[in-house]
């Protein structure tokens, strides 16, 4: 990617993270010891391969080299662009679902709630104390979900959610973050008041590290009319879905006029996208799986795809089916995340208030 | 007051408030069950005789008359405005001091502090998500603070902490602030993020009632130099003063070259505060005093006003001298307010997570 491509971050500092990342990537294959990663997800419903693809299997390849490993489960996000809650537990609980399935072992990791840790919330006062009102609205991420939730006015609890995420990151003491090129900014943001408690709180001493984010390279996936990845326009395979659900909605997959099957993201996006996920989904390259199929046309590229997509998946979905029928078992999970995140937060807002001069 | 003399809030909305006030006044008087008064104070130091004579004498006439009363020490305010946040613990210590000479009943009043209550923190995050940045930004006092502090960005935690404030009072369920005009805006913000709340999240049900503003008809009260009377200045009487310092200080107030004594607040400030100060600690009316006087000059005033000050204060320093000795006291005292406070706020916030369905 360039800088023409995303003009969102500037070089000289995208460059400068490139290599943060690239230096964390070097000590998690080598020594990931002291290394804890925070990520998580706002629950709006269950996932699909995208997030798949996209982030859980790399979450639990983090988990599997030994990074330890916290999910956050961001319910007040979901309240940041939109005005109904919906049925946010119900949401949750496919989240949890999904985040068993795919192996985020609850043992090692610590799955825990927003609204159920009162201490990180508190960090949000004093955090946002060190950020001005310009420094917030010049965030490029959270003006494009502005425009993406369709509002003209920006609510305060988006203007200020890099603020609480930052509070998300810094009361656990993660310092990876993994994160796409566009929620840099929120990295940098992060860092930055990190930076500055340090300074104006801590006279100096370092309470908070300034994390690293770690770029994926997360491959692209469309929806299967070539748009957006996303349940509600019904063009998403869902972890959820039954084989022969997956297999229909595949065969239904926009494609193009060309018989001869080649892998061209620009010119061919809809055909990439099935090569894509075939690969994704057996490890084989997109371009040897177009050579195989060759002249035989999008519906073999389609059956091969569903073919692929429903063996990688059997397990997860297997996993998902025994999940499925002990909710109880998956609410005690988010339970015992949300007290030790709590002990944490605890921790980290008595060392906040006791840098601060406010313990009385 | 009329509306040339304020423009910040609008006349209507200002007569309806004015109107909830007077009605509010009269059922104190009558039966003040089922009233919660909730105030307090930005903890930057020992309080002077405007704080007394404009806030602190009311609160304790509303504690009198049988108003329950909750005091919030607001340090994470101090924050709002200023970089370094000093000797914070010798402020709310000092606060404590003056609050309980003053006659603030630990037995009947909770006295708590804002850092030390996460749950009441935690709502800042839903109150967010009710108000956008037009409406955070056209707050009229946050804008005048900004001016007031010197700076020229508006900082985060200024930006929203009328929602903060919305918290603080809506945490306790406080339905009687008593406030100057130039607060309104405040606990206008307040009515609406509660409206919003009940509408929003809880389905109509009035979790939070709606707060009315007590106008106070606070007398103005000018340092010794005629400037407003602040600590920083050195213009003010401090509750704390000996008689010797309060005499000192008032003989070297600022008056004018008019032997002749009269009470012209818009003509002779200086004076008309002198008689004002010596009106208040007496009962009296200041023409009377003025008349009184006559052509004797400003130092039979001066006489007068730091006599009247002395012996109206002197059953509160003596308190105050008393309490200064065992600082552990007072600190145990707020402790108690904080373990209340923090009850409260873990039901209000039970609540808040039941109704939006955030319960897992």
């Amino acid at each position: 990617m360039t800088d023409a491509a995303n003009p969102t971050v500037h070089r000289s500092s995208y460059d400068a993270a490139l290599a943060r990342s690239e230096a964390l990537e070097a000590r998690i294959a080598s020594d990931p010891s002291g290394l804890r990663v925070l990520t998580g997800d706002r629950p709006t419903g269950a996932l699909h391969v995208g997030h798949y693809f996209g982030t859980l299997r790399n979450r639990v390849r983090l988990q599997e080299a030994g990074v330890e490993t916290w999910v956050l489960v961001a319910d007040y996000q979901v309240i940041t662009d939109r005005d109904v809650i919906g049925d946010i537990k119900g949401s949750v609980r496919e989240l949890l679902t999904d985040y068993l399935a795919v192996g985020i072992d609850p043992e090692r990791a610590t799955i825990f709630a927003h609204s159920a840790v009162p201490a990180l919330n508190q960090l949000l006062l004093p955090f946002l104390s060190l950020v001005t009102q310009p420094e917030l609205e010049r965030n490029p991420t959270v003006k494009a979900e502005l425009q993406a939730a369709g509002k003209s006015a920006m609510g305060g609890l988006l203007l200020t959610y890099p603020v609480h995420q930052a509070a998300d990151i810094l009361f656990c003491h993660g310092n990876v973050v993994p994160v796409g090129k566009d929620q840099l900014p929120h990295i940098e943001q992060t860092r930055v008041i990190a930076r500055r408690f340090n300074e104006r709180y801590a006279g100096g001493e370092q309470l908070f590290a300034e994390p690293d984010a770690l770029l994926s390279e997360a491959p692209t996936i469309l929806g299967l009319d070539g748009d957006k990845m996303s349940k509600s326009r019904g063009n998403a395979i869902m972890l959820r879905m039954t084989e022969a659900e997956t297999a229909k909605l595949v065969k239904k997959a926009k494609t193009d006029a060309d018989r001869t099957i080649t892998f061209d993201p620009e010119g061919r996006p809809e055909v990439a996208n099935l090569l894509t996920l075939t690969a994704l989904s057996t490890g084989r390259t997109p371009e040897e799986i177009a050579a195989e199929i060759g002249d035989k046309g999008a519906g073999t590229l389609k059956v091969m795809c569903a073919e692929a997509l429903n063996a990688h998946f059997a397990p997860i979905r297997e996993r998902r089916a025994e999940l499925e029928k002990d909710p109880a078992q998956l609410f005690e999970i988010l339970r015992r995340g949300n007290e030790r995140a709590n002990a944490v937060a605890d921790d980290t807002l008595a060392r906040v208030r006791e840098v601060m001069g406010m313990v009385y």
